[in-house]
């Protein structure tokens, strides 16, 4: 049975957390990369489809290609982070369910290519979450960003692989605290949340 | 400065977590599902937009009209939840900037409804997966599934909002090992992720 996390543990991954606009010096390991992956890859998605696609940008090369593709505010924030990531979708995951579906052949369930984008959005956004998430739950933080040029960005990083698109792109490191704004309001149960 | 979290609580969240098919009797208070909010309100969504609807079907009445609208293999599922959720999502999230985003007016950013449309379904997307994790925090489970007819739970749960569509379902309560499935292979970090 499932135990419950401590009051330090919910800070951690949801209460004190925080999306960051810059980080310490403090390096991100290629090791605490692999960690990342190694938690997020549990979370469920639809048929194990695990569609997400991530490519860490830790070279200075790779950085300026992003930010070129990048709205003006995030490039710099994407320039100086220790790592940042884009988050992309592969719309023909159904080509790896025999390896992770292996029990029975899901390939059919995902026959028709507008469903299938629809279920690559859904669940490599899911995973998204799960990254945060997992990335929090190790000591790192992150500054997930929607403000760029999709297009640019598949064109940049995905030209081989056309089925790859780009999701959402993020900032991962230490964050520093200087670089953090007031936190926004949240809203009460009531609001947004029926029980029927 | 974020604290790690312990093996255990990374087993609670992701590594030995799992999506169950049933549950025991032990029941879901309201207490919880407001818990389970105030957890993944803190989640990050884009200019704080919180796109996401959830209906909380605990009622047998509830949950037969959720039943009706999904498939043979998940109706029984959701009949014998505790707890069913309809995790949907607001396509008109900007109408609520100025309250949660009010140090400028965000709106005109989100002004063109087709993107609108992706942004409401990637954001409420990122919330359906802090559900799951703020679940298991809490020592709760989960059966997140997409086998539904979306225009069915639209017309049966959002008929007075139709600016609000439904994203996935999902069961919840305390799992019962006996309704799961051997574990899914997934991949090693090299399969799916590049270091740029």
């Amino acid at each position: 049975m499932a135990e419950k996390l401590s009051d330090a543990a919910l800070d951690t991954i949801f209460r004190t957390a925080r999306t960051y606009n810059g980080y310490t010096d403090q390096p991100v390991s290629e090791a605490e990369l692999h960690a990342i992956w190694d938690l997020m890859k549990w979370g469920p998605t639809s048929a194990n489809q695990l569609p997400a696609r991530l490519v860490w940008c830790v070279s200075d090369e790779a950085k300026e290609k992003l930010a070129a593709c990048s709205s003006a505010q995030n490039a710099p924030k994407i320039l100086k982070a220790p790592v940042s990531v884009v988050i992309g979708m592969d719309q023909d995951f159904h080509d790896h369910l025999p390896e992770f579906f292996p029990h029975v052949d899901a390939r059919p369930w995902f026959a028709d290519p507008q469903a299938r984008t629809v279920s690559a959005m859904r669940n490599s956004t899911l995973q998204g979450a799960y990254f945060i998430i997992a990335a929090r739950a190790l000591g790192l933080d992150t500054g997930p960003m929607s403000g760029f040029d999709n297009a640019k960005v598949d064109a940049a990083f995905f030209a081989d692989t056309p089925n790859v698109r780009s999701n959402f792109i993020t900032t991962l490191g230490h964050g520093d605290p200087a670089t953090i704004f007031e936190r926004l309001p949240r809203p009460a149960f009531e609001k947004f949340n029926t029980i029927a």
